[in-house]
């Protein structure tokens, strides 16, 4: 009885991955991934396959509505968005059971599918309906044809998106005679601040929300830009003092060997780049990606920071910093041939091989780009004086410049707060909101942007000081610590609460209201 | 130290008139007007001018933008939203003196202007900036050409309008370093709904709301179509059984008239219709308006419904029913060469008798008929067996056909329940949300899609048994009736609390959030 619904549909190719704005700051640092999903091992693929968990689940189409909140001609335009649904344990139709609806996030379908295991392992104790929604379909096309044309990729906004949500639940909920189901929406990341956003804006849909590692005060100058690297440097200072020095000292070697005669040629030999590096910038923006990756995926049982820092710490003896930086990339990357430095941007994985697929992560790199580019505009910079990167402060004036000339149209870096709110988020919604959970991992560096204290009784902030980028959605495994499964049960115990208040008030007022 | 605020702006055209379904039904009954403010006997022109009550408005502009909710080359399309603002008796900068905002409804500026009383009596008691914004500013150029433009007409909705809401009001207090300053919100019917769900949606803006005679409920399915004929039903008959029975009966002898040779100059000479009548329809329409308009605005300290009843029943001993009913209309209209039996769509008012008031008024009314054609779609119909009306039920099928036929898009009759709730509001919202009265007058028709119980101890009904639409709203008068003026009083006193609260939150939460 547990509903677990899933979707990405239109807004697929914007949940899908916040990569790299390198595609638009040209010389600033990647932007940081925000995806929900564990990084395991680059070397190692993970264990567990998706055809095992998805035997349950059914596929099903919703003609949705482009565009929600215009009565233009074109905003009546109609496109099947795919969703997906697992009622195996459903309570069933005119019961009042559960529902769980899991908000997609920025990965891919393999790794999201993977990720719903905190909705599947909980399922029968809420005896929930399993849902699950994901579409590939697309308005007007290819998702080329989609991404590329400015008309159509308007239309990629959160505000879109939730309004999406709340379109294909409330058709779910009548399909199933499931009126007085509670559902609980349940995401990740960018799907955590959707989740936490659907609750505030659409409280007659969802019961409540765990918004997972959800950065919603990374926004409007609400949280410091340098907080992020701050905790990658935190992070790494923690498990190793030695290690964080080296990379700390790293950054001019870099710089004084490429500024030698021949020295991208040096820098390209030293880390066997696939390509010879044109700039010495492309080697220090991958190893700022190897490091956050690892800082913000830092999770049991293999602790991929843990296994750069050793690569690093454990070069033999006379290794000089630039070797063992390299020795550290081995370690989490494994022993390859060469290194592709755009790997970050463009995925090369085995799994991601085909040429289809290929298209599709660099058409997913430009839709993240075009969503942090709009709305999504998460000021994240260098310049922590304690930080072990070089400075690089973000500059909104450039950015603004840059997604101009990339879009055609300017980011609006205040929409978030005006729609969204941020400011004094205790002040407001103390008695305002309800049901809300904000869980995050204090070794994740999104948690700078994340709410870390209780805003009321209902509204509040489960964190691990150990824990990762939404690790508490991932499967239970044997090996989790227990921090981790205190975390867990205590996100549980906090749902069961919400739905028994519910069932308690629909008691008093369903035969009245 | 009161600040209202009150605006029109792109979305002026919609504010200001719900008026006439005729324009859309061909022989359904004309839509009743969701007009905030009172309509007084039409024969003698409310007294009190304008002039007295706007020497303390400023002017402003803000420049909005088209589509907040979208990311398309067209949406960033700015235009100058004019503003009106009252700072007299404001508190001042860097202080937390509390704002009162004026959310416009859909009648004449003039009448909106009067309309604020509510807020300029109780300002002092909040120290509150006085504000109040309206523009004529429409983008591409003027309003008729906004209007006859479908792909202009269709950024007329709600969510656009409250979304500029937002962004103004956040505007203003930055521009009156009024960070802190608790916004209160206000508005009368339409005007009220917007203000309700801005606190729902908008929690982060407005600290409460205000929602005078808002008819939130009437929407798909919420409320009873035959709710607001019912009300008028029983105003009538709690008036005068005689009156009310005299009504019930002309509406076959009007048919049994038109039906004979030559009926219809019959019935145009006993009503001295200004052009012959078509059809006996428009007739009936003509009475409707008339018995639907003095029910909705039956005030102090003229009770136009007694006016009318008091012509019906205070006739000539020997008149006949056609007779009477001509009788009331000349009590309430006044006694005119001609009736205009179009007048309720397009009044002739002498006020507004000006070529160019003409064109905005029918103008409004297409606005208004977008609107109702668009999202507001409140199945009102007649078909109460007990009522004074003829049956006339709303059909949903026909009201689409007709919509797309004359605006190329459909009506979306469940979009207001799908982004604002409105389905099991009580067990939705007494855990959520917060500080929203709904005032509401019994004899008002539209009370009966009206909140009139009581969500929470801050989501509350406060209600007359005896009051009209959105007559809290009006200025203070020797005339008020003790109820009133309890009325009036218990929504201050619960702002006021409000406000307390939150002063007494700032305190806790100013430094730590």
């Amino acid at each position: 009885m547990d509903l677990i619904t899933r979707h990405s549909f239109l807004h697929q190719l914007l949940l899908f991955s916040l990569i790299s704005l390198s595609y638009v700051s040209g010389t600033q640092f990647s932007f940081p991934r925000l995806g929900a999903l564990r990084r395991t091992i680059r070397s190692k693929p993970q264990t567990g396959s998706i055809s095992s968990v998805s035997e349950d689940f059914e596929t099903l189409f919703y003609n949705q509505t482009l565009d929600h909140f215009n009565y233009k001609p074109e905003s009546f335009t109609i496109f099947p968005q795919r969703y997906i649904i697992d009622s195996k344990q459903w309570g069933g139709p005119n019961t009042i059971s559960p529902i769980l609806v899991y908000f997609g996030a920025e990965e891919s379908l393999d790794y999201d599918l993977f990720g719903i295991g905190f909705l599947r392992d909980n399922a029968p104790r809420f005896k929930a309906l399993q849902h699950r929604f994901y579409g590939k379909s697309v308005p007007f096309g290819s998702r080329e044809a989609a991404l590329r044309n400015a008309s159509v990729r308007g239309y990629f906004t959160s505000a879109q998106a939730i309004a999406d949500y709340a379109a294909i639940i409330i058709h779910i909920k009548k399909t199933f005679s499931a009126k007085n189901s509670p559902v609980i929406v349940i995401g990740g990341s960018y799907g955590g601040m959707l989740a936490a956003w659907f609750r505030l804006k659409y409280p007659h849909v969802a019961l409540g929300a765990l918004a997972s590692s959800a950065p919603i005060l990374y926004f409007d100058g609400l949280a410091p830009q340098v907080g992020y690297y701050a905790i990658v440097t935190k992070d790494f200072k923690e498990t190793s003092e030695r290690c964080y020095e080296t990379i700390r000292k790293s950054w001019d070697e870099i710089d004084k060997i490429a500024s030698k005669f021949n020295g991208l040629s040096i820098l390209s030999k030293m880390f066997k780049t696939c390509k010879k590096l044109k700039r010495s910038f492309d080697l220090k923006d991958y190893l700022d990606s190897v490091y956050s990756e690892v800082a913000q995926y830092d999770c049991p049982p293999t602790y991929p920071l843990n296994i750069v820092c050793r690569g690093i710490d454990g070069a033999p003896k006379r290794t000089d910093i630039l070797g063992r930086i390299f020795a550290g990339v081995v370690a989490y990357m494994g022993n390859k041939s060469c290194y592709d430095m755009e790997e970050f941007n463009h995925p090369t994985d085995e799994t991601y091989m085909s040429w289809k697929w290929q298209i599709f992560r660099i058409l997913v790199g430009l839709g993240s780009c075009f969503l942090t580019c709009s709305e999504m505009v998460m000021p994240i910079g260098h310049e922590h004086s304690a930080s072990m990167f070089p400075p690089s402060p973000f500059n909104l004036n450039k950015f603004i410049r840059k997604c101009k000339s990339l879009f055609g149209v300017q980011p609006r870096p205040h929409w978030v707060t005006t729609y969204y709110g941020g400011h004094d988020l205790k002040l407001i919604l103390h008695r305002f909101a309800s049901n809300i959970i904000f869980s995050n991992g204090l070794r994740d560096p999104y948690s700078s942007g994340g709410v870390l204290e209780n805003i009321s009784d209902s509204v509040v902030a489960v964190y691990t000081v150990n824990g990762s980028h939404c690790l508490d959605l991932l499967p239970e495994m044997k090996t989790d610590p227990p921090w981790l499964i205190k975390q867990r049960k205590t996100e549980v115990r906090i749902i069961a609460s919400w739905i028994s208040k519910y069932y308690t008030d629909l008691i008093v007022f369903r035969d009245r209201t």
